[in-house]
């Protein structure tokens, strides 16, 4: 099933977005030559467009020769005359070994050709800026290209100079502390990300947890806690795969009103497959007391170690009081090569591989699920981004069990109880299942 | 006067290291063909050889034609054949508008066709490892590269596993303040590097102001205040270019065997040019109280942000419990570069183009300031390392007024007033001059 996301804020037609689509998957060989591709009233639903508008897709694909309409039959994708290079990294992909690995560490996903010649034309020809320290906040160049990319990409409007680049996301929750004083109190989900409470902890800032539910973090218990600032993932939660809903939203904006702030942490949200795009928190506040923060370590390599913050204005101007004296921990020699990177229109090409990778390994991993006995009515839920998903198994196998059976098939997965700070007393039958 | 300095625990006989520098010379252009050289005589005085020892240099520099002797007119260079690529950047390196610039940052310095050379090659080779995260410490190659380079340049017995790589230094801080604890009270030179202070202020550390004294920091003043660890620079104190004696390296190691710390910043040992060695305090610790610290942002440039520290055992303990779970945040790209950068030999002769280049801007302030007015029964001090001097000048000028005279005279130069926390009331009528 082809499944693509739309762009409704982008200034190309619908029709030309699922056109190209579908070409990179066909020159990628994701679709093979001779497929037959859904008719298109049925690409029209799954997609959410109207029904000419997938014809006009289909038109322009079949005027461009990558497929060619059989009458009564349905579209067909046409030979290719030459492979293109792409292809080949698409094959290696398929390769049982790494099928499972980590997405972001995979070194035949990383650019390395396109980044070796950027670094090296930044080594040639911007010698002199490279060798001239970056302010506190990193380079300019690189903190413009991420506002735009932002633009396009999440269409949030920032400003290069609220953009703070830090060295992976430790290091700016280093930065946070010092801005919103070592005794805050920070609230954090519970299930969720295990090290996020860690590091605060080690950085010697108190956590409290605070319960997750169906449509986000629960509001409730937040405001019964006396917590500063919460850290949350409002766009696809780790474990659960909650993406928060927009009423809650607006409820931790009134609770973040009265003089707290919400770190808004957006991590994967380039790896978001489903067709709906929703604003970041940053976007909807206008309180100024949302910190955005993302990284490159799942969109890129997390071995280079790039990351970055958009501040709202109050704590931008404390930044400027209490850290200008930093210095950025990011090498200028790759900040100006990402920042390349970014401009070039490199990174949007590698994010939609990428996105192609996680759809493959998606749609493999179901396609594996469907067929074993064990996720017999199992329900599997957190597939709309990321590379992770969770599957409520209907079983009376202990969790224990569970993860073993599933480990044997060759998955990898920890149980959902793993992410509690306080893990639940009975059995979740609940795994979270990476891809 | 060629001064040289020379490593006694080399295996390298001193000839031979006599040799290697004034063949480096040579051929970088320092020393001009058809230029005289010191008799054997005094060459020998200066660097503290036997004359033997500098008739055995200049011998093999005949050997190989780059000097020849001619009788009772004593030792002339030759022409060489052929110009090597180094010249030309030594050139450059005169050309009067970057004459005071800072050395770290000159982009002629940076070696650009070698680091592009490597950064190519792992790029291309080692695709697999550089995708793989590195340790919460580093990775593995670059720290055996320090360990080996700290034996061959400083005589460190320093196991791989005690070193801790950094973006900068101020990450290192923000390790030591978890290692210590955020009660802790740390100890800093007065006068000094001001943002050590500032650092371990904004990380809510508190910190409280030591006097310097002829020999180092005052031992009596530590011990009567509650400071848990004191941050000095034994090898070179900024800005009193003070080298801490031997004496009260003892008397600090006694301090701090009282369950205190050392925190050794060597920031800028690479850089001695006198030739009398001095082993940093880490290598005369026997009780595990001293913390080595050390960055490339002097050696190499400031703007690819590597710092490193070396533990001892108990706090290498420490630093396993409580933060494994930190990601290194140096990109593995530029980690392994920079291991092989100083495996192959590059960084050691970087180091030694560097300190020709500040051994002949050092000479030449010094001719500047032997031909002025101003600089008349002025002391000068703290030229054994680095890239400053003290000058406390013989005159009733006002601080202000010699800075202005100094900087009319095209030197970088500040106040030694400036870098006192709370400076001293009357006139010191001495300036921080940087060459």
């Amino acid at each position: 099933m082809l499944m693509y996301e739309i762009d409704r804020n982008s200034s190309d037609p619908i029709y030309i977005q699922i056109y190209q689509h579908i070409k990179e998957d066909i020159e990628c060989g994701l679709i093979k030559s001779g497929e037959k591709l859904p008719s298109k009233r049925s690409l029209a639903e799954n997609i959410g467009v109207s029904v000419i508008t997938a014809e006009n897709a289909y038109a322009q694909l079949a005027a461009e020769g990558y497929i060619r309409s059989s009458p009564k039959k349905g579209y067909f994708v046409q030979r290719l005359p030459n492979i293109p290079e792409k292809r080949e990294a698409s094959e290696d992909l398929a390769q049982p070994e790494e099928f499972f690995a980590q997405n972001n560490d995979v070194p035949e996903l990383f650019p390395f050709t396109v980044w070796a010649r950027l670094i090296r034309e930044e080594l040639t020809m911007k010698q002199t800026t490279l060798m001239t320290p970056a302010p506190a906040e990193g380079v300019f160049e690189l903190r413009k290209a991420i506002a735009e990319h932002l633009k396009s990409f999440r269409n949030m409007n920032v400003s290069p100079e609220q953009i703070i680049i830090g060295a992976g996301t430790e290091y700016l929750y280093i930065l946070i502390r010092i801005l919103l004083g070592d005794r805050s109190l920070i609230a954090v989900e519970e299930p969720g990300y295990g090290k996020i409470a860690d590091i605060y902890t080690s950085l010697g800032m108190r956590c409290e947890r605070i319960p997750m539910q169906s449509d986000g973090i629960d509001v409730e218990a937040l405001a019964a806690s006396s917590a500063d600032a919460a850290h949350i993932s409002p766009s696809h939660h780790f474990p659960t795969g909650v993406v928060t809903s927009i009423a809650k939203r607006y409820s931790l904006l009134g609770w973040a009103a009265e003089g707290r702030y919400i770190i808004e942490d957006d991590y994967d949200s380039e790896f978001r497959l489903s067709s709906r795009p929703i604003p970041p928190m940053f976007s909807i506040d206008v309180t100024d007391r949302v910190i955005y923060m993302n990284t490159f370590s799942k969109s890129l390599t997390s071995t280079i170690r790039i990351s970055y913050m958009i501040l709202p204005m109050p704590l931008l101007k404390r930044f400027k009081e209490r850290l200008k004296f930093f210095s950025c921990p990011v090498s200028t020699f790759e900040q100006y090569t990402l920042a390349r990177f970014i401009e070039s229109g490199a990174f949007e090409r590698h994010i939609r591989r990428l996105r192609r990778y996680c759809r493959s390994k998606r749609d493999r991993l179901m396609a594996l699920v469907s067929e074993n006995e064990l996720f017999k009515n199992a329900e599997v839920s957190g597939m709309s981004a990321g590379m992770h998903c969770l599957v409520k198994f209907d079983s009376i196998l202990s969790d224990d069990e569970l993860l073993e059976r599933v480990k044997a098939m060759g998955l990898k997965a920890d149980k959902l109880s793993e992410h509690y700070h306080a893990p639940p007393d009975e059995e979740l039958h609940t795994l979270v299942i990476y891809y």
